[in-house]
């Protein structure tokens, strides 16, 4: 009997991360074959060029492609989403896959979806039905209208899901499979390699080795004038509070140059001392720096997910993960120094929380592949009511 | 007080004559100015070259897109789909509209609404709400949750729209434009042109002034295989019935190649005596040519829609018009030449039909430049639950 | 040793046909792997399908590339020829070839040669240096000063090319591959097949087994208004002969529609007794029928190089070929009814002429490959005045 | 009588500044309508944003145009003009122009060329016929071939293009607009502002009033991997000199991330403190800047065109200005610290150089405006042998 083609397109360093244990458990399944398409700012430099990380996890890019227009403005993002379906459009056409996997939310996921969709191949989206209120959240919805089969990661999301008209058969709770990772991590927790020796970065010699917090801060998409001011309110928090502290550039966005713009004028006029910038971090280590940090500060649904599970504080500031299901780890703040510096300090406090299962409880990625292995795959779909 | 600057997207003939009279009406209204993009298959020769029409009835193309990929298969309608992404942003970027709408279903209108809701302006779904069973319906719904405003046809679609979660207040109904255009057929419905020489057309000199039947089927996406065989059931039911018969061309999708080559190979073999065949037809004239018709076969919506306002017996075939909310005038028929046969004469006995207003009390234009003159224009939302 | 990855685009019938000797030799050759990617209308039915005699020959596409945009107008011809640098551009850095081939000088092989010389990829042009007066000249050119090798078909080209500035050793007189199956034919004449019984076409069912004429005309780009006027001339000289004929329709290109309009309205109005339509029919096919007609009209470039090679008379009609080297076959006509019927009746007398090697002996398929396997790749170059 | 409508695409920052007069003086001809198109990396911050220079200057974008794909590598800047191509085509074909002008050799620049040509609009081609030596001479040498008017800066550009085959009524010396502004300087040169004031920057603050060099180094494309390296070379010979300096920051090119990266990291380890670095400056401000300085490093073309004329000394580093017509004012040296060095030091030394006309005397500008409002505009062009 011939393997299932299962085409996942990774176009992100976040969306790699979100569904690593998924391509290792679809790469070693007996009934499956991977086609692996590696797109996007997943290819570029200044986004961290996921695609060397993945290769040194030993997947192979079965296709890669080039699409990302430059502007990190919203035009770009259209223009970027519009190359995309185009070029995706041929990568299926020629790979013809059994079915495609959609990842998330980011602008550019819904090019998979359409390309795979109009050529009447099976849809999967992986993590539909969660809120967060702006143009990611538009896009993930529409990612549902357009798939036949739904893989997500807790169970308010498959509420909702269902209640926006998909098949409820077709609606599947299978965790996240970043959450995996989480779950290695906390088996063997030490902090088992040397970051800034690792990972190089630059500003601050930090140290670190008595304690450190995690900063992560995005900019939001429909508010991207507003970036470089956000940040520099958490900057100014945390070049206060003067502890040693991890800081992590943004991912690509229209206004990132936003955020980028705020650290970098920070850091030319303050030269903070107890600040080291990293460009990013294989997944695994950053979850274990994370583990044994006393707290994440920023935006990243990292804070919402994995440390719930790891029993991580969290800082998790403004807008961007708003309603999205959240455990007892995270403190909410405004965009608000004094606000931040506050929280940090009461989460610094709070070591020894419990895990949550909230987004799965380590075993998403096998589960993911044994529903491609056996779920039937169709295309065609019609509205519940 | 400046107007409000209203871009609509036209990119098929159908979807101009679903407008119409919006279009007129916010072209008319003090508070609103028109930007009309014209773009894709409605530009082209091979399905009417609906720009001929739209400029005739007093409209000027603020700007031309071309965007059909040749192939009319399913990568062509995916890859037309990404470049329309790719031109429509940069033709937002340079008109700088206060909102944009989007009509109804046609796959390439998603571009549209990725073009406007990416570039964080506010986007208008017309139409949307509706249920018909294929790709169709997936790009329809991923349009409503792309989009920021609702302005829908009928009640039932207003409910369905609502459960997916969109907010109530800006889930409108409007009826449908194209209602409009049967009102003003419906209040003067004397055939005052001679179809023939006004359209020209090929096949047999029919016999109409006493009494015709029109046929308008279109190949159903997802089958298209099957376009050829489905439209032979029909060519023969209404050969072997032998009454004078208006035969309409397809409009642009995957498939319609099966659909003409069916008819090329049905016509080159029989010669069929009382069928002559019509490219394309102003929509007052197709409507006015129904109002006097005894009833219309195939697929169209127009018989769903228009026919039930005019009160003209429909024979519906297959899967297309699933599930639309219909009138007393529609008889439902599957694939099958005897059924489409008795179908047909039955039908034509049913003179004298009630209208019934279900998409629409042929004000709808009117209705729609209002609201988009007063209503809040805003690109922010979240699902309801 | 690895072998040599050569990739060839093929976008249209006519390419084919030019180059299959050279796809041949070039799979067959000890140091040579062939990367075939078959695009634009090459992939579609409405211009013959150009694939399915391909992989009939014995050839698998590496990677199909839809390219074309609908339109059949300048514009559409230039967004095609961008379409395909793009999605050219992401299969060579996907394939990574040692050298990419492009073909003459239609519209869109600009593309090919632009994503090869912007990617460092040494490219080699077949059949530079001839001249034809419309925009195909200026794309030849172009494609010319962004090669680095040239293999053309005549000296007379030879000497063009190292005019423009290319380094006399990089341009090299390898005759053209498409009469490598004219010696083919040459050497075993006979009509081994019934051209109506395998090719089917449509219109007269005429009486070709005592001798017949075939007649090939393409529209010329630049004066696209002109196309239809122009084959009605040829039509009605044709028609007035009376002489069985086998008539070819007009490929891909801006203008297309002008002369299958003028074939298709000349049809209905006067359906000549005396013609029969073809589609396409197998390059090799093609030639054993001119080998065995009275001559050929029209103003295909087959006409100046495989007749001339054949034997074959032809009437030359209109500016098309202007300035490329023509054999004694030939006789040059203008757009005029009267001096095309003349002239027909003329070619028609002029039996046994002897061949002409004047676009080569019949081996240059084998040479190409010879040469693409030893000569040394580079992509710098530059300019030698 | 209606004015002929010019359109010009500006790409990038140095390309404005070669046709900044030329503009103008479109702009003023009673005869002439100047259509502007503002696209690629023009529009964008991280390389300059030369779109805010231009309209300061008093010009209005007649449209935009987003174009550049992410990367900086060989297949992005294939894909941006891929791109470019697709964009331009609907811009051309929605204004209308009676001639389109394409400027020098970017990679881009032929993407006007072939929505122009294509499209049968007359093409003009500014600044052809130079030698260069990597993919820009490729690219220059193409879009002369698809050019059908030549406005070309030297005598010997001149004859370069006739020998390419051109019609030499149409190859017109109307010598570079860039030299218009120099010119200007020239007769008032007197540093009226304050660079760092004006222009901020980063690095060290020096002490220039005394004296300066000014230093523009650009990756030379074909050897983008060598970028890095060959910058740190003029970096350390600069960093010895220990005399104050301005150093520009490289354009957007295959590369580029390699010399900025070059610079990045020595300004990382070294600090040099005789180093002010600037994104960009308006051409008019760096020329007056250059004017007052003592000598210009690196391979910028400016040092080649507009030093000659302004009589200011040059060190021209490596290829990329090969076989350039150029003055006594220039002294080539390779990739070599020590070299460098000397040669700054000589050139520093060489004051009062007298002037030179190679590429104008200053009315360019003027001349280019009056051709076009003149010359025949013809679309149908062949080559002269």
């Amino acid at each position: 009997m011939s393997k299932r083609k299962i085409c996942v397109v990774v176009t992100a360093r976040p969306s790699y991360s979100r569904v690593k244990t998924a391509l290792k458990a679809i790469q070693e399944h007996p009934k499956l074959e991977l086609q692996l398409v590696i797109a996007g700012s997943a290819l570029l430099d200044r986004y961290g060029k996921a695609i060397d990380f993945i290769e040194k996890d030993g997947f192979k890019a079965t296709e890669k492609v080039f699409m990302v227009l430059e502007g990190e403005n919203p035009t770009a993002m259209a223009k970027t989403t519009g190359l995309g379906v185009m070029e995706l459009s041929n990568v299926f056409y020629n790979l013809q896959p059994d079915a495609v996997i959609t990842i998330a939310d980011r602008f550019e996921t819904i090019a998979t979806s359409i390309a795979a969709a109009y050529q009447n191949i099976p849809l999967v989206h992986i993590q539909g039905g969660e809120v967060t209120g702006n143009i990611d959240e538009k896009v993930r919805h529409a990612n549902t209208k357009l798939a036949d089969i739904h893989l997500v990661a807790s169970e308010d999301a498959r509420e909702r899901v269902i209640k926006m008209g998909e098949d409820t058969d077709k609606v599947i709770t299978t965790g996240c499979p970043s959450i995996d990772i989480a779950r290695e991590i906390a088996e063997s927790p030490n902090l088992d390699f040397n970051p800034v020796e690792k990972y190089g970065g630059v500003g601050a010699s930090v140290n670190w080795e008595n304690g450190y917090i995690v900063v992560m801060q995005h900019p939001v998409t429909n508010e991207y004038n507003q970036a470089k001011e956000d940040v520099l309110k958490t900057l100014r928090a945390v070049h206060k509070l003067n502890y040693p502290t991890f800081w992590f550039w943004p991912n690509v966005d229209a206004g990132s140059d936003g955020t980028s713009n705020g650290i970098r004028s920070f850091r030319e006029q303050h030269q903070p001392e107890n600040i080291h910038f990293f460009k990013n971090m294989e997944p695994s280590d950053f979850l274990r720096l994370l583990k044994n940090s006393k707290c994440l500060i920023g935006n990243s649904s990292v804070g919402i997910r994995e440390c719930s599970f790891l029993g991580i504080p969290v800082v998790n500031i403004g807008t961007r993960q708003n309603r999205r299901k959240r455990g007892v780890n995270v403190i909410d703040v405004d965009y608000d120094e004094n606000v931040i510096y506050n929280a940090i300090v009461s989460s610094m406090e709070r070591s020894g929380l419990e895990p949550e299962h909230i987004y799965g409880d380590g075993n998403s990625g096998r589960k993911i592949a044994d529903i491609l292995a056996e779920l039937e795959l169709s295309y065609f779909k019609t509205i519940a009511y």
